[in-house]
């Protein structure tokens, strides 16, 4: 495939989220069931439901470019994902765990604010006003889920770094 | 390997950001070549050379920790590289490919946002000041290369966007 214009690339970085957000709901389910901390698993719980809204509205930017979503693999999330999945398989302290699925949570956080923030800015270049107002109501949302797991983690954080020292405590 | 405390969790994603980093040097030389703007290029070109500097920032981290760098592959950052590799490989515009260039790169640089902004905190609740200030080091540098991708995309957007309407002017 030739990509000739701002809008094509426009098009491949869609597919590409499309593809980036199913993941997610596909993979979230597991990181609640492995979620220690009550506030961790309700704010993945949230964050699912929200995914499900960032398709919705991507549907939405399809349908004014009359393109489709489908036929793209999004890597990068695959990978990312993978990362999360690798550490809910070894054998981790479940308060240490809850600390691993912030970080692992917080890097597919930080992937969409990128990509969404490139997208939205393409959108305000092609004169897409609906779809500058939908990407941003997403990228704001990202932001927002960014920002409450970096509040959870410092409780969540802590509780592991006492791990430790029980640990030591045991030891001495 | 079992995970017990948050200082293992520490190393765990530390091996993690190592691997990261020695991918982005390896990664970079293509996407300087690949580059149509000289502001881009000459950007990718010093980052190529912070990266080295972040590679041995690590290193200290670890002899801090009596641990290595050797050891894991960082799965999410394969991922983020294959996704910019994938775009080279295809037939794009010399202007498009600079933006779909600077969109990859912003994808990397949140994934380092996110995983220095996170082993910066263990630190901090391990008590390792001198790791924190290295650690917040590259983090500062990280964001300034988001910062600066983000200007130089100012430009090169408008120019991928000028080259759909000088295609539009041809047809008609």
């Amino acid at each position: 495939m030739k990509i000739e214009s701002l809008q094509e690339l426009f098009i491949d970085e869609l597919k590409d989220l499309y593809s980036a957000e199913n993941q997610i709901i596909k993979a979230l389910p597991k990181m609640i069931k492995n979620s220690n901390s009550d506030e961790l698993r309700s704010a993945f719980e949230e964050h699912l439901e929200q995914t499900k809204g960032h398709v919705e509205r991507l549907d939405q930017v399809f349908q004014e470019l009359d393109a489709t979503g489908r036929g793209k693999k999004c890597k990068g999330m695959e990978g990312l994902l993978e990362e999360g999945k690798e550490l809910m398989e070894e054998d981790v302290e479940p308060e240490v765990l809850d600390a691993g699925l912030i970080s692992a949570a917080q890097r597919v956080e930080h992937y969409e604010i990128a990509a969404y923030g490139t997208v939205r800015t393409y959108a305000e270049l092609l004169g897409m006003d609906n779809a500058v107002k939908l990407l941003q109501e997403t990228l704001d949302e990202e932001k927002e889920t960014d920002r409450k797991l970096t509040s959870i983690a410092e409780s969540v954080n802590v509780e592991a770094a006492e791990m430790a020292e029980e640990d030591e405590e045991d030891v001495a």
